[in-house]
C-alpha cells in the first residue's frame, strides 16, 4: 500500500468525540483511497494515563502519551491533530508548527481573534518552510456540499443573490440537559456561535467563494443556569442531580451578513430548535439558478437551473452518489449513501494530497481566521445593541 | 339561503388580481358556510367603464360603476371591498368608514406610517357606530396557519424561542421581467418588505400571539432599470422591447426582530430566489415544541411534540384536511386539500361572522398599523446602515 | 359573458359530496375560463322534496325537483350530470341519452361490465346525432396529472417501463367507522376496487396512453361487521351504537397489470391505510426518464430527465402553477396552488369546448367501459384465487 | 481491547463490491461497539494471486490465499466469510460448515432451492456441534429497518393489514450498460428477482414478523443484449464497443403476496426505475398504525400513531439517530446520520454477540431458504402466465 518514504506519521491530542471522528477517518482513507502519502496512527494524546490508553486501543493508536508536547518530539509523528476544546487549539497548534509538525486543527480556530491571528501567524511563517497547517471545517467535504461549491464556480447559478444558512441543533432545548464544556466561555469561547455558527459562516463562504464584508446580529441564552454533568455521553452528558452550572454562552445567534459579490446572508445557529438533530440548511440563490442542501438529508442537493424551460423547471432531487460526484468513486454504487463520518476521512484524503504535492492545504489558519473574524463581528454587534459591523 | 334582513350588500374597488380572488371567496363563502350574514356582491368600482363592466360580468357583480365614491352613496353597498394599489387605500377607507361602510381592506394597510395611522383612527372613530374595519392578512386562514396558532395558544411548544419566516419568490429573478405598479415607489410604497415581507411579519406575530419589539435588516434592489411592460398578465406582465423604467422599491429585504416574550426572530421577504415560486415558510421553535409550515405544501403542518418518548419522537406531517381542523369540515373529506384562494373565502365567513355578532373582525386595522411600524422600522434601520430600531 | 346560443342548461341528479363538487365547477368555471358554452345550473333532482330544494338554494341551482326523469322533458336542460351511486348510472344515463342530453357521468361507469356496454352502447348510439356522453375521471384534470400525460405524450419519459400505481386512504381503517352505500355491493357495485381503484386504472392507462392488457389480483374485507350510520357527514357518517350492518364489498385491492406496450404495473387501492388521506400516487418509469405524483402534494410532479449529464441530474420538483401549465393560466400567478374541486371545474371546461366544438369528450363511454373491464377482470382473478385474467 | 480466547479469526471469499463492505465492518465493528468476541482479519481468498494480494494490503487483511479450501485447514481462521456470487455459495458454504467454521455467507443464500436446501441441512446439522451458519440479509440492520422492527412488535401499528415493498434501481436502464455476471443466470440464478427482491422480501417478512404463505408475480426482460464489459467499475463496468453478450436473467419482477396473518402484500424489484438509485421502500399499514421507510433517507423512519388526536395525527418523521435507537448509541450525536456501510458493521456486532453467546445469529440458513422458495414462488408464477403458487 505505502513505501516507507510515502508515510506520514499522525499524533493526536484528545479522544473524545472529534478523536472519534478523526481516528476512524486515519483509518479508513487509505482503505479506500489511494493515498500518495498514508498516514501511520503513532500516537494519542491526553491527560488521563488509564483513559488515553483504553482509547488508543479501542480507536487503533500504536502509543498513548499523557502529555501532548510529548508528541512534539517525536519523529516518528511527522503531524499533530488536534482535538481538544477551543481554548488549548493555540498553545499547542503554534507550538507544534514551531516544531515542524504539519497540523490539522479542529475548528473553531481558536477562542478569540487575537489567538487566531496568532495561529495564523504562525502558520505562515511555517509554510516558509513546508509544514502546513489546516483548520478541520468538515462539512465543506460532504459530497453533496462539494458539488454545490463546484456547481457554483462553473457559473450555474450566476451571481449570489440571497444565502440562508441556518444551523439548527436541539440538545439544550431540554433545560434539564446538563453543563458541559461547551457551555463554559472559559472553554469554549462562545456557544452556539462558535459551535456550529462557525460551520455555516464557512460554508457559505466556502460555497459562494465570496466572504462576508459586514454583519449584524443578537445573541441569546434562554438557560443560565444546569444541573453538572455526572458522566459525559454524546453531546449531552447524564445529569447530577443536585449541583447546578452556569452557563456562560449564547445558546442561539442570529445574524444578517452582507457578502463581497452584493448578496444578502441570513444566518441562524441554534440548540434550541426541537425536533432539529443536526440540521445544516444552506439556500443560495443567485441570478441563473438555486442550490439547497440540509445534513439532515445529507446526500442529498437540490438545484434549480433557471435557464430550463418553465414547464419542466424544478429543484432537481440530486441524490449525491454517482461516481461523477465528489469523493463518491471511492465508495460504493448509486445510492448507497455516505454517513456523518465519511467527510472527515475526505479531509485527511484532501490534506495527505496536499501535503505530498507540498501544495498549502485548505481551510488554511487564515481561512479560520477570517470565520473568527466573523464571529467576532457578531458578538461586537449583539454586545453593542445590534448594530452594523463592518468586517472590510 | 337568507332573509333579506340577513344581507349585506358589497361594493369592490379594483378587479385585477386581488379583485378576482375576492370575487370567488364573495361567490363561494355561502355555498360551503352557514353565514349569518349573507353577502350580494352589489357594484364593482373601477376607471375605466368597459373594463369594469366586462369585469362585473366574468367575476359576478350586478353593477359596474366607475368612481369608487359611487359606492359609498349607494344603500345596498353595507361594505366596501378596498383591492387597489396601496397608496389609494387611505383615502378609499377612510372616506368609506365615514359614510358608514364597513371596510375590508387589502394589505399592506397603507405605503406610509402616517397613513396607516389616519386609517386605523378614523377605523376607531367607526368602530364607535358599530362600523368596522379589517385588513386583509389572508394567509392567517389557511387552515395549516389557523391550526398552528391554535396549537401555540394551547401551550403546546411551549414558550416561543425562535420564529424563522421567509415569504421566497423568483418573479423578479429575471432581469427581463417587466416593470409593474408593484416596482414604483409611489403607487406600491415599497418592494418585496410591503407586499410580501409584510405577510410574514403579520404571520409570525399572529402565529405566536407575540409582537416585535426591534428590528434591524437590509433592503437590497437588485435590478434598476426593467423594460416597461406592453399589458399586464399575473404578476409580471408582457415585456415591452423598447422602453425601460425604473425600479424604486426593493427587491429583497432580510431582517433581524426580537419579539416581545423574549424570543428571536429571521425574516427574508425576496422575488429573486430561483425555483421558490410562493414559498411562505413559518418555523417556530418553543420549550416544548415545534411548529413548521411552507405554503408550496399548504395543506400541511409540522408538529414536534418534545414531550414525546425519544425513540419515536419527530416532526408530524398533518395533513389539515380533517374536519376538526380550522374551516376544514365545511368543505371536503380528508386529504382533498384545499387551496389559495380558499383563505379568501374563510377570510369572508370569518368577516361575516364578526359582523353579525357586533365583533370587532380581526387583524384590524390596529393590527394592520401595527405590522406598517415594524416595516417602517425596518426601512428606518436600512436606510441607517442595518442598526438596531426599538419598537417599544 | 354569453349569448342566448351559447349557452347550456344543466340539469343534476343527486347532491351529496359529488353534488356538491360539481357544483362547485358548473357555478366556477365561466368565472376563470372564456367558455365557447357556457352553463346555466338550471335544476337540482332528488327524491326528499325538502332536502333537494335546501340543496338547491346552497348550491346554486335554479330549481329543485323530486324525479330524475323530470329534468329529461325540460326543455332548458340539455346535460344531465349523474352524481348518483352506481347502481343508478346505467338507467339514467341511458335514458338521458336516449331523450337527446348530453352526459356527464359520475364514475365508476356502471356496477358491472353489462351495465357499462349497455350505457357504452347507448352514448355511441346518442353520438350519431351529437348527443355527447362523458365519464367523470375527474383527476385526469389535475394539472399535474395533465403535465405528466403530455410529457409522456412528447416522448421525455421514452417507451415505458413500469408503472407503480397506488390509492391509499384510511377512513375505514378504524373499525368502528360506521357502514354507508359505499359499503352495501348493491348500491356500490364494488369497495375500494370500484371506489378508487377505478380512478388509478385511469390515470395508469391516460397517463402513458397504454391499456392493460391482463390482470391479476387479490381482494380482502378486513371488518366484515360495522355499526350504522345514524347520520352521514364526508365520506363516513357518524356510527349508531346499536345496530350493525354487513360489510360486502372489498375494502382493499392489489393486482398486477400489463401494459399495451410491454411495460409492468402494480395497483393498489385501500381505504385501510392509516395516515394516507386520499393518497393517489402514480410512477411511471420509461426508457428515458420517469415521472411521479402523489396527489397529497397536488400541485407537484416529479420528473426525471435521464438524458441529463448524471452530475446533475435529479427528480425535478415541478410546481405545477406556471402559466405554461395545463389550465394553470386562467388562475393564480405561480405557486398560488389549487385545491381538489379545481379539477372538477377544469373537467366542466373541456366539455363545454368539446361541446361547442361537435368534439367527443374524454373520457367517453367507452373508455369508462374499458375500465370497468379491468375491475372485472380483477373481480375474477380475485375470485379464481389470483390467476392471471386476459383482457385482450 | 481483548485477550486471545475472546477473539475469532475470519477468512473472507472474494473482495469485490461486498468484499469491500464486508471487510469495512470487520475493521470498524470493535472500534465503536465493545464486542465479546474480537474479529480478527485472517486471510482473504481469491483466484487471482496478484489481485488478492493487493486486495489484502488494501482492505486489512493479514494475508492472501488464491484458493478458498485454504481457509477451512487454518487453525486461525474460525469464520468463513462468503462474498462470491451465488452460484458459488453452497459449495464453500457447505465445506466450511462440515470443516467446523462458522459461516457468514452474502444474500441470497443459493441460486436454487436445491442449494438451498442443502446449506440449511448443513448448517442444522453444523449447529449440533455449535457451529453457526447466518446469511447477510443486511439492511436489517439499518437502524431505522431495526427500528420499524421494534415498533411492530412493540404492538405499536397493531395487526398488519398491507406491506408495499419496493426496491428500485436505475443501473440497467440504460441500454448500452454493459454485461456483468449479474445478468448470466449461470452465475446469478435470477436477475432484479434475486439480488434486489430478495432484500425486500426478507425485510417485509423480517419488520412483519410474518412469513408469506403464496405468491403471484410477473417477471420481465427489457433489454436482451448487452455490450460486454472490458473492465468492472461498481456495479455496472464499462462498456466494450464490439461484443455483446446475452442477458439471461430478468430485469424486473412484480408480485404479490398473501401475509400468514392475513394482510396483503405487493412487491417490486427493478434496475430500470431512472431516478431511483437504491431506494428500498418498505411501507406497512396496521391496524393501529403505519410505518414507512425509504433507504434514499435511510436515517428516517415515518410512524403513523392512530390512537392520536385526529387533529394532530400525522406522520412522524423519526430522526433514527437518537441513543435509544437500535445500534446508534456507540456511534454519534443525534441527527449526525449513518450510512450504506454501517449496516455491515451492525452485523458483524450481532453475529459476534451470538458466536459469543453460543446463540443462533439471525437470519439463519433457514430464514435465507424461506426467502428463496419465495423467490421461486414468484419464478414458477411467472413461468406460468402469472397464477397464484401457494407457499403453504
Amino acid at each position: 500500500m505505502s513505501t516507507a518514504t510515502s508515510e506520514l506519521g499522525v499524533g493526536m491530542v484528545g479522544y473524545a468525540f472529534m478523536g472519534a471522528a478523526h481516528s476512524q477517518a486515519w483509518r479508513t482513507a487509505p482503505r479506500f483511497f489511494d493515498l500518495p502519502l498514508v498516514p501511520r496512527m503513532r500516537a494519542v494524546a491526553g491527560r488521563d494515563g488509564a483513559a488515553v490508553r483504553a482509547a488508543a486501543d479501542r480507536l487503533g493508536w500504536d502509543d498513548a502519551v499523557t502529555g501532548w508536547q510529548e508528541l512534539l518530539t517525536r519523529d516518528d509523528v511527522g503531524l499533530v491533530d488536534v482535538c481538544t476544546p477551543g481554548d488549548t487549539h493555540a498553545e499547542i497548534a503554534v507550538a507544534a508548527l514551531e516544531a515542524g509538525k504539519h497540523v490539522l486543527c479542529e475548528k473553531p480556530l481558536a477562542n478569540t481573534v487575537a489567538e487566531a491571528e496568532a495561529m495564523s501567524a504562525a502558520a505562515e511563517a511555517a509554510a516558509q518552510h513546508g509544514v502546513r497547517a489546516m483548520v478541520g471545517f468538515t462539512y465543506r467535504r460532504v459530497p453533496a456540499v462539494a458539488l454545490a461549491r463546484q456547481l457554483v464556480q462553473e457559473g450555474r447559478i450566476g451571481e449570489v443573490r440571497h444565502v440562508r444558512a441556518q444551523y439548527l441543533q436541539d440538545w439544550l432545548a431540554d433545560p434539564k440537559a446538563p453543563m458541559s464544556w461547551r457551555l463554559d466561555k472559559q472553554k469554549a469561547g462562545s456557544g452556539a456561535l462558535g459551535d456550529i455558527g462557525a460551520h455555516v459562516v464557512d460554508l457559505a463562504q466556502h460555497v459562494t467563494g465570496e466572504s462576508l464584508t459586514g454583519v449584524s446580529g443578537l445573541l441569546e441564552t434562554f438557560v443560565h443556569e444546569r444541573p453538572e454533568a455526572v458522566s459525559s455521553s454524546g453531546l449531552s452528558g447524564v445529569a447530577d442531580a443536585g449541583r447546578t452550572g452556569k452557563v456562560t454562552v449564547d445558546d442561539a445567534a442570529v445574524f444578517l451578513g452582507r457578502l463581497s459579490g452584493g448578496g444578502l446572508a441570513t444566518f441562524e445557529a441554534t440548540r434550541f430548535a426541537w425536533g432539529r438533530k443536526n440540521a445544516i440548511r444552506l439556500e443560495v440563490n443567485g441570478s441563473k439558478g438555486s442550490l439547497a442542501f440540509d445534513f439532515e438529508d445529507m446526500n442529498l442537493l437540490h438545484y434549480y437551473d433557471a435557464t430550463e424551460e418553465s414547464a419542466v423547471a424544478g429543484f432537481r432531487r440530486i441524490v449525491v452518489t454517482e461516481p461523477e460526484h465528489p469523493y463518491v468513486a471511492a465508495w460504493w454504487p448509486p445510492g448507497h449513501g455516505l454517513g456523518y463520518e465519511h467527510a472527515f476521512t475526505h479531509q485527511v484524503v484532501d490534506l495527505m494530497g496536499d501535503l505530498a504535492a507540498g501544495r498549502q492545504p485548505t481551510p488554511s489558519f487564515a481561512d479560520g481566521l477570517r470565520v473568527q473574524r466573523v464571529l467576532d463581528g457578531v458578538e461586537r454587534s449583539a454586545a453593542g445593541g445590534g448594530g452594523w459591523v463592518s468586517l472590510a
